[in-house]
């Protein structure tokens, strides 16, 4: 009896400089992945709840919320780059250029721009921009990811590193918003009387004081609607000899679940344009209980427009502790950042909101 | 750094009489909502499951379940009103105006309708009229409910309270029924050969017989589904420190399941008309077992039909343990209900049934 | 007070050779059921993913998951048939005649085809074939299956014994395919570069790797989703006494967790024509991790088609231990099979892939 090899995924010396990757399964995104996101995060941003108000602003429809669009088209990259990751170590430039509806279709593709080999000897760092087009093959969203991945067989660095430029804060100016969209006519009780972009300074503090705690099968759901399969997710027998004895829940649902909380406060921050990126300080497991917090790191206004506007957040993440009880989040000592071993989140991100 | 505060719900004294809230975060409900509801609840009540039937009946499509749809509008309501809950005392004239459908768009209002501080000076109750309007701007449904709202600050009471009159119990014959919907050629085993309204009795009682173990993961993602952001359902970590130590479920999940165990025995029973109140005599907890068990405690024929008729249901819901094993689930003594400390549920509901 | 019976199922007695069950609440499928089922599972076959491949490939829109189907379809029958089932003893000659798509309604009956009574006068074996047909009365999917059944007064065997005839393996020639599909186009990155018919031969064994560990609540709102209602999936009250103290998860969600863990090496099998047989060695509960391994059992070309072929795939599902540590899964001894006690699944079924 033969047995036949699955595929398990790229090692480091799989990559090489300008590969492209046509990620297999494209996905339609449904009117039930927005349901399903609802019910998996308890997010209460309008734009993707109400259709009236979404055709009101000038949507065709409601529109996907990016976040979840991320999800998915990134769920689609795990099987080609990260399958066989030690660690992911980082994600800028996730620029949101189209907006998503119901019915669309993703397909995501990753080239190799950038390839770093470890001293170890064991591993490499793998740099990729990923990009998802619609059915159009109009742009939706790319990003950059880069990954610490196994070597399948080890051996001495050997291969001149190349490491790609990125931008740390994309230039908002550059951001896409969705075109025919108009919100002079937004009530402010749709999103329940919130703070409008003239309300809210740089350096403002917003603790969103509700908490979410992750049940195993919450973000079990959430992660394999994204299909991503990264075992660590999913596999507890596997994890049982791990660090931690336990699944991990992916990142993703983490940012979604503080994007959610944020709600309260940002409830006009309506349209996510970009992140600049992310730390997933600590590791969360079903079982925590979620809070968010976020600052003001930047506003711009954007010339010719007199209903929205532009701000960048820093939305922290904070596990089984309220911010407010805790002496620090994090801590920035000569350009070095220290998290407190309770924080599982530090994302920073660009996002349209109502002036 | 500045703190910016978050919106944190109303205190007593942020009500007034004839206020009126429009609540945030209209709703679009879709086909994925009535797919999650059968998921969440197990529910097989034909006219929301299958298309056809649905339309044999005269029905455009299949319509929402008036349970999912109550849930939904109630969610909607609780930012404003009851965030601040000490306790939600009670609800009534719940009245469904008009079917709802995959597409239709809720918006929510309430209005304050009465106000009573409580001698201790510590909190007092809070009376709203809630509408859910559709779209077209018709009355989905209407509700009275009153909790019980801490004060801000402390202070002895000084206004004169104003109690609203309301009907524990609805006329029947103002019920309104779905226009032009017909049963006539209903088929026996579309509903599995159940009874019908001229078998059943006043004074009869039905034990249901299955029973639904809630799971942690499903009580939270309902009541998400739901956008219903009171904190007890979800906060662990704050509910550690809380009486029971745990999370509650949302009381309207556990209504929910006893009305889908309702179906084995009242199968027939195929549109909710209004639901006159309910008791949630005692909490529930993921982990619980959930049974019920239906008293007929009024019946109605309608003048001009013969295919559809009225029947009033007292629906208890008891948990962990079998209503065939326990002595009593209520005892009515003086004018005044002892619930047992199993029974979870006490709902007093019209509901249309084929003859 | 009187109480009404609420119907409780069959017993043996209520069975007669010939008689034909219109099961109740027929069901019409939705997206939303495709993308739960994509979140329960975390299935990536992708003629259920995208519909611009479905639509390439000749498919209206991405046609439903055959096993998707089957779940809701047998669902429908669990009330009249296996209510009081000891042991769901076997299947057998599952065809699949007609693509679903989301819209399509599921109406399902059975005919009493076979009834034997035990020596122990306590039960009998009831042998049903059920057929479920969709909104044009097209046959979608019919099926053999066998329960043992207890008898509502003991008494010993009275009737001659009635054992249908049935195939083992259903003939490859007879099994429909979608009759306008069409799968020349397919590009290798669509279902990320795996085997293609030719690659695979007779005998050959493939691991599928990765694991999935089932959460309370994941199995219970799959077999939710499926209307499935029979008692030992939901009531954990009820099944603190049984022998295993625990809620069994339903024989069918193993089935899908296997299927979708089966992409990784499968994932060009697109397309479930029938389920020849299957026995579910071992029960599974919340916390197993499932594993699975194929075994190719038979291989067969489609006279004048040169884009698919078809393949008859032993689908073994193991659970808390990798089939790559286990010194057997199963041994066959003098035509009897023996499965190890970490064995959950022995499925044979025979799907379409891309040649």
């Amino acid at each position: 009896m033969r047995q036949l090899e699955t595929p398990q995924g790229n090692y480091f010396e799989d990559f090489s400089l300008g590969q492209v990757f046509h990620h297999g399964v494209p996905r339609t995104i449904t009117e039930a992945d927005a349901t399903l996101y609802t019910a998996l995060t308890g997010s209460r941003y309008v734009l993707h709840c109400a259709d009236t108000i979404a055709k009101e602003c000038g949507f065709q429809s409601m529109p996907l919320d990016n976040f979840l669009v991320f999800h998915i088209a990134f769920g689609k990259t795990v099987n080609d780059i990260s399958l066989n990751a030690v660690a992911n170590l980082g994600y800028a430039e996730v620029d949101f250029k189209q907006a998503c509806f119901a019915g669309d279709t993703l397909a995501v593709t990753s080239e190799v721009i950038g390839l770093k080999e470890n001293s170890n000897g064991k591993n490499g760092v793998v740099f990729v921009r990923s990009t998802a087009v619609n059915q159009k093959d109009l742009t939706v969203v790319s990003w950059i990811r880069w990954v610490m991945v196994e070597k399948k067989i080890p051996h001495p660095p050997s291969m001149t590193p190349v490491i790609p430029d990125y931008l740390g804060n994309l230039n908002a100016e550059n951001l896409a918003i969705p075109p025919n969209a108009h919100f002079s006519d937004w009530r402010d009780h749709y999103s329940d009387n919130q703070y409008r972009f003239d309300d809210i300074e740089i350096g403002d503090n917003i603790f969103h004081r509700d908490g979410l705690t992750i049940n195993q099968s919450d973000h079990s759901l959430a992660t394999r609607l994204y299909q991503n399969n990264a075992r660590v997710h999913f596999d507890q027998h596997a994890m049982n000899t791990s660090r931690h004895g336990k699944r991990l829940v992916y990142g993703g649902h983490i940012i979604s679940l503080c994007r959610a909380l944020s709600y309260n406060g940002l409830g006009n921050a309506v349209w996510l344009c970009a992140i600049n990126g992310g730390t997933h300080a600590n590791p969360s497991f079903a079982g925590d209980t979620i809070y968010c917090q976020s600052e003001i790191i930047d506003k711009r206004v954007i010339p010719s427009r007199d209903d929205v506007a532009m701000v960048r957040v820093r939305m922290l993440g904070v596990k089984n502790d309220s911010p407010d009880n805790m002496e620090f989040l994090y801590r920035q000592d000569a350009g070095r950042t220290t998290y407190h071993t309770n924080l599982v989140l530090d994302l920073d991100y660009w996002v349209m909101m109502l002036r």
